[in-house]
């Protein structure tokens, strides 16, 4: 944990916070904090800050929230992804909270099994709880927007366009048989910090042709990720981290 | 698994291949393979090629592999990592295999918790056993060569110019306080897909000034990764890509 959060309500007389559960027993164990340590601190949706930790009493950690007066990172990239398996999800929720993501879009796709959707890790406390982790770890207080689509047209045809404004940014969707890279689009489109980019990644065993087909008349341009073919949830780290290079570059 | 992986010894007449144990079960189970399906294989260390699924008997999958005549992908890039605890340890394993690397050296820092060390997943079996997930992923028949390294000065002031030419390619040392961005190093070195290039990524918490000041003396180049802090396997993984992605592009 680079960064510990709590919610404006949590916070008694404007700076102290009382920190417990879980958080606390890893602050405890893990970080091995001690009275008088600094930490840093942000406000879910808010600013960060410095604090000082001034007790630990037995499961609970007390600390003296100083000003909040530092920018928490902004998010800068919207995924569509194919709703992977349970334990790839996991990683995945971690990951796009640490890396960036804005807006997670979890969809159904033809090679998606049914079985995902009833998963109970999709319970809005428990995608909360790997988005937290995966801030908590990037340092960033802003909390990706997910939602679930379980029907593949009505999502691209329709709701995609409403969610995000189709004039804005480059819509990338990832495709082993496309026939251009990354780098080559790159070229082509001139990537820069201030492109909005939707970035859609396929299931095991990619997307089909009409899928394919059907992001493409929504514009979004199919590249290829090179020969070796990642897991889902390499493939997302992987591609976040070089388009925010390429986004850096220019 | 992208890709069946097998030693030349268990090919019975040059071309029937008996698949047992966990294998086995993943392709019935997982795979769903059926008689008359085609599997990509590949001879571990050698060339891949089409293979076709003659028999499932209980928990034994028979095949009949063909003629050989592809090149597997070629790794490309050495990782020196301050060992990281097991958990994700097992995960850079299989990301490291699975995105090319040719050699991994696992080293002490004074981050590093001593008890890693002694770790059973350190024994050569098992981290065997995470490097081939990672190939049946990528598809790759090359095992990264592992090496071990309890002590860090003898390390990177001897043996690391023993395991790889000093003369050779590109040294990249990252670091959070670094000036510099990999952005910035890739216009100054022209990254090109020849480049040999030797990554090393630090413990949680990154490494202390005085190791970073020994790798310099090495001629590595610390380089930042922006402003969100990666958990370990996910800084291995988005590095690999930035750097994949890097080289292609010249």
């Amino acid at each position: 944990m680079n960064l510990l959060l709590f919610e404006r309500h949590e916070l008694i007389d404007h700076h102290l916070l009382r920190v417990r559960g879980e958080t606390a027993r890893h602050l405890i164990e893990i970080v091995h904090v001690a009275q008088g340590d600094t930490l840093r601190v942000g406000e879910i949706g808010g600013r960060i800050g410095s604090a000082i930790v001034e007790a630990i009493d037995g499961e609970t950690v007390a600390v003296h929230v100083g000003v909040l007066n530092e920018e928490s990172q902004q998010p800068w990239v919207d995924l569509v992804l194919a709703l992977p398996r349970p334990q790839i999800l996991k990683r995945v929720l971690q990951t796009a909270a640490t890396m960036g993501v804005r807006r997670l879009m979890l969809i159904r796709s033809e090679r998606v099994e049914r079985s995902y959707f009833s998963s109970p890790l999709l319970a809005q406390g428990k995608i909360a709880y790997y988005l937290r982790l995966g801030l908590e770890q990037g340092m960033s207080t802003i909390f990706p927007k997910v939602t679930v689509h379980h029907r593949f047209r009505p999502f691209v045809e329709q709701e995609l366009d409403l969610y995000i404004n189709r004039e804005q940014g480059l819509r990338l969707i990832s495709h082993p048989t496309a026939d251009v890279a990354l780098s080559v689009l790159e070229l082509q489109h001139k990537l820069n910090s201030q492109t909005q980019v939707v970035l859609a990644v396929g299931p095991e065993g990619g997307w089909r042709e009409h899928e394919i087909e059907a992001f493409m008349k929504k514009d979004f341009i199919p590249f290829n990720c090179g020969p070796r073919i990642l897991r889902v949830d390499s493939a997302v780290c992987s591609l976040l981290g070089q388009l925010d290079l390429l986004r850096s570059m220019h």
